[in-house]
């Protein structure tokens, strides 16, 4: 397979964005991306676009071939790929595919959602369209419960606190408070968060991300078609399915879909956790970010929050994650995160980003589905590291 | 690239299946297409499925994992991919670019919807969702609306008159009652055609395709897994783009991305119009399959219509269209339906089609999404012809 490189990025910022559409947020990214790349969009062989609710939130779909068409791609395939909160790194995934089999040279990604203007039930009610509904939804689980269970789960085994896990909602909206794309980033004393609304126990307010308006946008290309040497290239892109039932998960402190894609991602790349220079993960919830950097191999089992809480996962620490904000900081637009944190990593591997890793090379990312349903995990590595 | 092979071939009926969840029509579907191929589940590489409307419709996404799960497949990427009405034969592609470029030797593809139990309003709100909402939702066109525009123009340039037109649904109407399968076959009259309800002038009731429940399922291989010298092997896969709005169609008689992707199939399989034994074509209306047949290049422009007064795409005609019954009889659950057009492919290709085309060697299906912005062509052929 050929290697692939990211030539352009583009973001819109993630927040309540009531004045534009769901394509006008996709097209903005998208052209950002382009004139990043220095491509003319003839040159784009094929779109991926994630996205998750636009049918239920927007009544829109076919936004792929929608959003070729508002740019004035070519007639080249434009298709979108759903897997709940991972669509955006399955839509990044495809097009690297695209490129790595010869298919085309260039692909453009797009992730994209539109959430903020609809009302806080109609939100949740899709949202639970990433549950498997027939099995779990008659519980009356929603996501914020099913993450409140995992965490009393962590509590019981590892005897995770409330303060530890405050250390993660602290560092993420710090880190947020640098990102000028970020929806909410904020200076929180523990004691704020400890007083935040209860939303489903042990959640407060601030261990859950917002909902979002927001996309982002990547263009990629065969690596041998840029002839700078400080390439971002493609090292890893693996995805991979989980139990779709809660029930079927053995074990609610991990989730055996991002345990498959980052032994796979590591594998694919010839690299280990320690190699790693930072990572934007899926902290949905603050527990989420917890469990994540377990599964992903950056902290010992047990120890995810005890590693935030030491500030070893803070910029500056062994392993920055989440420099962007995180979803809880950045916010959580679910079409659009997984490109979204592609976006921020090859900022942090130009050397460009507003909370800068220091010497990062190389940059993992992280992207949940469901309840551990689908999985994204992809590397991204300076060509000259 | 790889030779790639159908392996087995699964489906329900279409129509009304109140009983079956949506997840459970495509896990069944996708049962019996893995018990057709003999084949030990454990060995597919890729789940890749089309679906349109479940997300508004069912409260349900993320369904390619969850039928991945639910099917005991391994830790493979299970992707949905998404394109309106061209979902079914998007995801085929999908399956076919996997195994054709190495990624695994076997894939699945199963394309699924349900949208019976819904109300009218609900569904046609859902369908519309394929539109370019913004640019021409608020025209309050709807699909009958659009073909109906299409009909007309049709009339006005060609002379196309509603006896012709009945034709289209007297056979297609015929065919679908030798398919056991199928929703609504039918013998009708030209005058019980004539007589029945407006919907949307000209079109009748009997030019309109039912909603329907549904699934269908192939299991792909690379060729040289499969021995026997009679395989059905992929000929040509193409995915085109076409405009995303009504106004960005130049002309209302033809969708772009049909002509686009037909030339290309024509082009990739080496085959031309002539060649090709039977079509099952995006005979959403019936005037959708007057103009799909002469974008194909199985008619001659304006003719259409006047090929089926003329019997010519009758089975034992010239070139037999829709020997199903077409989305008029057969049904359509969107996004099974390009599964669907290529699981009735098999049959013919395999000799074994109620509706048997004598002699079938090379077929073709054609699935359109939307106002045209999403097109696939595939074209089937046996090894041994």
């Amino acid at each position: 397979m050929r290697s692939v490189s990211v030539a352009g990025i583009g973001s819109t910022a993630f927040g309540r964005l009531p004045n534009m559409p769901i394509e006008a947020l996709a097209v903005e990214a998208a052209a950002t991306g382009l004139e990043d790349a220095r491509i003319d969009q003839r040159e784009i062989g094929a779109l991926y676009l994630g996205n998750f609710i636009s049918g239920p939130l927007t009544g829109q779909e076919v936004l792929a071939g929608i959003v070729g068409d508002n740019l004035g791609l070519p007639n080249v395939p434009c298709t979108k790929v759903e897997g709940a909160c991972a669509s955006g790194g399955i839509a990044f995934r495809h097009a690297v595919l695209a490129i790595a089999t010869g298919q085309c040279d260039a692909a453009l990604v797009v992730g994209v959602e539109k959430m903020t203007h609809a009302t806080t039930p109609d939100v949740t009610a899709a949202l639970n369209c990433a549950m498997d509904n027939r099995a779990d939804g008659v519980s009356g689980l929603t996501f914020p419960g099913l993450f409140g269970i995992a965490w009393r789960v962590h509590t019981q085994r590892y005897g995770t606190n409330r303060e530890q896990v405050s250390a993660v909602v602290m560092k993420n909206k710090r880190n947020g408070l640098k990102n000028p794309l970020a929806q909410m980033g904020a200076n929180l004393t523990a004691e704020q968060i400890a007083a935040s609304a209860l939303i489903c126990d042990p959640l407060q307010l601030y261990d859950c991300c917002p909902a979002s308006d927001g996309a982002a946008a990547l263009v990629l290309v065969a690596s041998d078609r840029l002839d700078r040497k400080d390439r971002v290239d493609v090292a890893a892109t693996v995805q991979t399915r989980g139990a779709a039932r809660i029930a079927g998960h053995p074990d609610l402190c991990s989730f055996d879909a991002t345990v498959q894609a980052a032994r796979r991602a590591y594998e694919q790349s010839g690299l280990s956790p320690k190699d790693i220079d930072f990572v934007e993960l899926h902290d949905c919830f603050s527990i989420a970010e917890v469990i994540d950097s377990e599964d992903l191999g950056i902290a010992p089992r047990g120890k995810g929050a005890v590693y935030a809480a030491e500030g070893r996962t803070a910029v500056g620490g062994e392993i920055p994650i989440n420099p962007s904000g995180g979803l809880l900081a950045k916010g959580h637009p679910v079409g659009a995160t997984g490109v979204g944190q592609l976006y921020e990593a090859t900022l942090q591997l130009r050397g460009k980003h507003p909370n800068q890793v220091q010497g990062a090379a190389i940059g993992l990312t992280h992207n949940l589905g469901g309840t551990g349903v689908a999985c994204t995990v992809n590397i991204l590595k300076r060509s000259d590291a």
